[in-house]
């Protein structure tokens, strides 16, 4: 189960520089998801680094996807979450429609207060950024393409020991996609003999990338944005179809590091 | 004794498409050294797989920096060479100025001829792309700055076993000024310990780059433009020292594969 939900915020109070709230937006998720399940909550927080969700940051209607209309003439702001597992969706799906049916006020940060005026689930509407699929239904459908070309739509990095690479190097793009399939999927890749092959004959045949610095208030973090084109070198129908797969993973799992705070956030064009 | 040399150049004949001359150019420059030695050009030709010196491809004026004005006022081409040791600076010093002072056609491809107009030497000049300096020179003036800004401003790509990685990683950048500087400084640096430095230590702080494609004709290489920051994330003079050497260095050295075909012509900004 993989759910990419945009759910649509009208602010009740002021909002300043509310793009900037990786931080503010994880906080006030898990509380969201506090209110139906503690437990699962509690989960999301501590548990495992490798989390089962992701989260943009809060846009601003007109947003960057023309494709989408706001469902409110003006101030509205969006967010998107998308869940890796069937109890996440759940728990995300029922608490965002308790939010919807109570009007209550979900709390961005200090100062922000909003309320939730819609969720979109399905690829049927009007937002490029939800959909609704499973990772069988990934694998079933992914063809042996040997060009892949991805959208580093919020700033994407990497982490390396001490040091942060915002660069689209294939062998850490695939890994990171790879690390959250294993964990999460039912069907499996075999890892290192996959990122091996992808070391060896996966090239970059085209990019187009720029760094962006990106505040969590204590820290900052450079991530890099923009278009990459993949040319695996070597033909081979299961690696290429599991690389397909995990392309069109991306757009559930994101990126690289802090994909629960607003980075990383990722598409497939073709 | 490092020279940079911008060579000016009036076509003889129709010239369609110079600027994807790196082939071509490459092959008139041996022909040219092979005039006053015969001996120096067959060593370029074969030998060591790391070569004394790097060409850019043909350029037209108006070209791409301003501060150089053209020798004569339309019609006139330039390229850059640079050269790593002493014997080659002088050969193609003297062979440069033989054409000049006889008039003598050089051969570009199979149908464009051109006479050297002029041959800059110095930093004195127009020229921003013209210098002279040496290994020790580079090295004594060296500062032990922890930002090192690189401008590669013809594509730069690295190779690794079958592929190409057009990035400016931190430890393939430095790895290939560093094997140009060893293989031709009297003042060696200690390889392994210094790119494991680098690979632990240098991150990249900001970067703006894009893939061009590069035609040799019976094939294509893809290589980076753009301007990336380095900045070290530890203290240590002695390696920050050698560091920006290297990154001094690197207008004369290029960065990474087909420096002799106009490939990866780099300037440090900062």
């Amino acid at each position: 189960m993989l759910a990419s939900l945009v759910v649509y915020l009208k602010p009740r109070t002021g909002v300043s520089d509310p793009v900037n709230s990786g931080q503010a937006l994880h906080a006030a998720f898990l509380s969201l998801v506090a209110r139906v399940s503690p437990r699962l909550a509690a989960e999301l927080h501590g548990g495992s680094p490798t989390k089962p969700f992701t989260l943009s940051c809060l846009q601003q209607q007109p947003e960057r996807h023309p494709e989408a209309a706001p469902p409110a003439s003006s101030g509205v702001f969006w967010f998107r979450v998308t869940t890796l597992t069937k109890p996440l969706f759940s728990a995300v799906d029922e608490a965002l429609h308790g939010y919807l049916s109570t009007g209550e006020s979900i709390q961005l940060g200090q100062d922000a207060s909003f309320q939730i005026v819609s969720v979109q689930t399905s690829s049927m509407g009007r937002h490029s950024w939800s959909n609704l699929t499973s990772f069988s239904d990934l694998y079933e459908l992914a063809k042996a393409a040997s060009e892949i070309t991805l959208q580093f739509c919020s700033p994407a990095t990497f982490k390396q020991r001490a040091k942060n690479v915002p660069l689209p190097l294939p062998s850490l793009v695939f890994a990171s996609y790879l690390q959250k399939w294993n964990a999460f999927s039912p069907v499996k890749f075999e890892r290192a003999s996959l990122l091996s092959w992808v070391e060896d004959n996966v090239a970059i045949e085209q990019h187009r990338i720029a760094t962006t610095m990106v505040s969590f208030g204590r820290f900052r973090l450079v991530g890099f944005t923009g278009v990459c084109r993949y040319r695996a070198l070597k033909d081979d129908t299961d690696r290429l179809k599991a690389l397909n797969a995990l392309a069109d993973f991306a757009f559930y799992c994101g990126t690289g590091a802090k994909t629960t705070m607003g980075m990383g956030q990722t598409r497939r064009l073709k």
